[in-house]
């Protein structure tokens, strides 16, 4: 099958490269030249840009966009008047789902389908595949599935899960049409959403673990914090890098984002090259205010996404404002109190 | 009636002058003679150490020790000895209430009554009042009547509550024997626990008064964070100082806290000359640690205290390993990104 | 001065009887007669409609909602048309602050001005008086400020912030023009988020007061649950009724809520009238939503609101995962586990 | 190698049968007849009681407890007479680490050697191998390194990390030795303390998909409660298992536990058999005891913790007070309120 891929970034290269493995034709659309160049060097064909990319197809189309998600719109608003009756525009960025229904009213007001695709995977999906979740039309995204199934690991990518018989579902392949228009972009939405928490508990438990020396550590003379209680029971200097290799074998916690975290401890056990400054790409906001909105509690995940709000200094007025009423009612002075009485 | 009060420090002096204002006498111990003589000042009686101290009182004595918990039972060890069968020893620091019923029993055995009592009222309490939380043996407390009165604000320090009636039970005005050994302390701990979540409460809230200018500042020209969604209802300039004085009167947030964070905002309304690194004096932890004991879910007051240890940087490791994770699945470089798709 | 009072519910006929000892005239206009019957009986001015009340005003009118968010659009509806240039319509209710400014810019269309004031004391208002958080066009709010005034508590109601001088501020009287049209919302929506959180710290911290008596329970037989590991450090009886009274005075917790907490208390220690299911009625919700948005780290403010989703029972299909997994990898069976390892 | 295997529950079973197919020799040691004599079955020797295993192994001996971690101390008071110098005792359970320096300290005095070891992996240890956390002296662990390479899953378990090269490390193996006494049961603390929170995510994340259709659900008519504000969103119906089985491939939050939820799901979608009352067997708390002695920030894991105590009814008298606040100051009556504003 042949498609379009515009944007060909880290992401939409990597996708292209792994459809042209699978036999697929892919014709390469990206603002700039050396992307394409590179790609059409893999096997990939050329284009000047989105209508000869378009030219390039036959009808029905199917166009793959692979554009940060603040461009989606400006690109349809050039695509849509390419495309004609039968043609697929897929979105297969991280746009808020609530974006989706609007954008299949208008192209379909012009017989266009809009499939929206969440995508997972990273760098690693080139190799690995991808996991795919795509809402929309049923026939949409049924003439999407080879393409599906070329991007997706396939069912080898994981052991059956008990229970489950016969010819495998497209679930067991990796990608899944989870519904209506906003479906597949919801999913994802939430699979990020989730990902924040998984992060945050890997990282508040390492991070446990590098303080377990807390104890062996220069005995805090600021009176104004709790001391150790039994400084004893906190004397361990244990090896982080080695405990996350460890537990990818064999332990409850084991997963991709642990195998990530081993090989990051491993090149740099101090991590001494990153801020800490942990930036949010949207989705895991967009979780929270679902959560809300559905009045559904999800105090792990939300807090999750305040800790990176926090890693980046937004928790600072709060932090003073804490100090200020200390000052004010004790008279604490920050850092250099004289062990009087807290109030 | 005439007590010693070893440990003449800011709580210490304070209830000194609250009790000779009520005509008690006190006898003022403390290892800095000038603190003594200010007190001498303002008519009580000087003492040259802990056994002069002693030696002042009539049987049964009262000796009320106000010093850093981590120097209570110092003052113990040096007290015991002095003290006789019917005399009682206070402390009213912030001591853990675990440790208190070992020292009751120590002090028992030489027939010394050992009451713990929580004291809360900061510097404001010398005009206010001091609020008690007792514990120890009911004869023991019933001794301390007159000067837990004489500390404690009075009835006339809040409405009665609807529903009371006759004569005022005693934690009406502003004392309570909570019960036995430890008890006191443990009833502080839990105080100190809400303290810490009002605060952190107060806290997030007016930082987000502060931030809901957010769509008028300069636009974030990094991909890698999530764009305000819809920046026109994040225009506004709020006066968080005048906020927090309206809110004073009135409204259901309103509080002694609140006072004092409106009176911190007036005087300096960005709080410029505080680092918001805030210490934490024990309780908090403590009172995490009873909940977890027990099986009572405390969310939001453990998450309070996890904020202050954050705000001393203590959750740096944890952001950099969400870095680490970040960079290794998406190869997103902190700060910097060019608006890849997040995996 | 005049005013009309749409609505006269709980809030409404509150401030409508406040206004009257104050010695304004209010036209009060509900749809249930007997609503409006018993303000007239305390002198308010009665009205048969919409259209009846605003006749009875002279212009430039002042017509004061208080009435369910919902229904503000639709009274709006009718009530424009009867309005003109000059006259002000004031929205006391909570609705969003977003909503806000479409409504100040339709009315300005025909030269009525809008004011949104969010208002907080409920039943205690009339007595205590209310504070309010106005927005919108300052000669707007400038015209209600007889009204402002007279509904708030005034200076007496909270001791002079330290540093203030000279005459006093509004805000010092308990009221506030926040900013344009819905900085009066958005103020009244914060105050609400931190109320959330502000219960949350009291109901935790006086649940676990609640629970020092775990030593002494019946001990648990099910091998599944944790053991509690020092039972003698929890068998504690503490009356939480008597606490709650005695922090009101001298403490650094005390506060109105607490004031009412105490009050709850003194009626019914157990609160065994009550099943336990929280509401919430959007202003938290909001608030977690501006964070959100705002990339500001609230999250006491926002667990304090998912505690309230839980109490209603919207936790339980996640727990149930939890069981679920348990289930899986230990063959944990709910409840009735036998002592085995858990992985 | 020989060892005796103390306790043949599920866990002890499992591995006994695990260190047989790997050629070891096994006495099977369990209170119940015939939970030996099924490992006699598949190979194991039998004994019939701690002395009699004891007898049949060869000096140096190993012991390797399997039993609940209430039972440790009683079985090591039974076994430390019957060891003798350089005979080594492994706690293969869930103490508390701070329970294992006495211990070790104990029986060195006759010149055993005592080796913590948290063993992960659950029922699926048998096939899949276990993930082995050990602490203890240098040359004791050594001793064991036979058995714990039979247990461990093995290098091909994970891919290699990259960077890693030569001989694979132990911990590329899934076992390692963690430092000194304790330091197994802490790090395998710590693997739990993160389990509730990757538990958590998921969970959490799952059931807001579960809620994605609240848009479609009957309106509520409960006026207390803030209504979905756009409805239009959250008309989704998504099938969970199906979404949770895609995960499984190719995607960010591919894991271990997700592979055991998928199934779960699969088997049951509704979970309807579970009551979802979730037990926590204790090395959450003491996760979030260390964190909170440390000053290490664990929100996401602590807030998941208590999730589990809030799934177990523990916030009932926090949702009551929260409940009679509200009745308190704003006349709110539970579930049935009639629209009023919210104070």
């Amino acid at each position: 099958m042949r498609i379009a891929m515009v944007g060909c970034g880290r992401m939409g290269a990597g996708m292209t490269r792994r459809l042209l493995r699978a036999g697929h034709e892919v014709v390469a659309c990206d603002p700039d030249p050396k992307a394409v160049t590179a790609l059409v060097a893999d096997g990939a064909i050329g284009s000047t840009g989105l209508a000869d990319a378009v030219d390039r197809l036959e009808v029905p189309r199917v166009v793959w966009m692979m554009v940060p998600a603040a461009l989606v719109d400006t690109v349809l608003e050039e695509l849509a008047p390419l495309l004609a009756s039968g043609d697929v525009a897929v979105d297969g960025g991280n746009s808020h789902y609530w974006d989706d229904p609007p954008r299949a009213r208008a192209l379909a007001t012009r017989g266009v389908h809009y499939v929206d695709c969440g995508v997972s995977g990273g760098v690693w999906g080139l190799e690995e595949g991808y996991g795919l979740m795509a809402g929309g039309e049923r026939e949409a995204v049924a003439r999407l599935e080879s393409i599906l199934r070329a991007l997706a690991p396939g069912t080898g990518a994981a052991a059956r899960t008990p229970g489950r018989e016969g010819e495998p579902a497209p679930e067991e392949e990796g990608w899944l049409h989870c519904g209506p228009s906003g479906a597949g972009h919801l999913v994802k939405m939430v699979h990020n959403g989730i990902e924040y928490g998984l992060m945050a508990a890997y990282a508040e438990g390492l991070s446990l673990l590098r303080n377990v020396n807390a104890g062996a550590r220069e005995g805090g003379a600021d009176a104004e914090t709790a001391p150790l209680r039994a400084p004893d029971r906190y004397r361990y200097e244990i090896d982080v890098a080695k405990v996350a290799e460890a537990w990818r074998r064999g332990t409850v916690v084991r997963s991709w984002l642990l195998d990530l975290t081993a090989a990051a401890l491993h090149a740099d056990a101090e991590l001494a090259h990153l801020a800490g400054s942990v930036a949010d790409s949207g989705e895991g906001r967009w979780t929270a205010l679902a959560a809300i909105d559905t009045g559904t509690p999800t105090p792990v995940l939300t807090t999750a996404l305040y800790e990176r709000f926090s890693s980046r200094g937004e928790g600072l007025f709060a932090s003073r404002l804490l100090s200020a009423m200390r000052e004010q009612f004790g008279g604490h002075v920050e850092r250099t109190g004289g062990g009087e009485q807290a109030p």
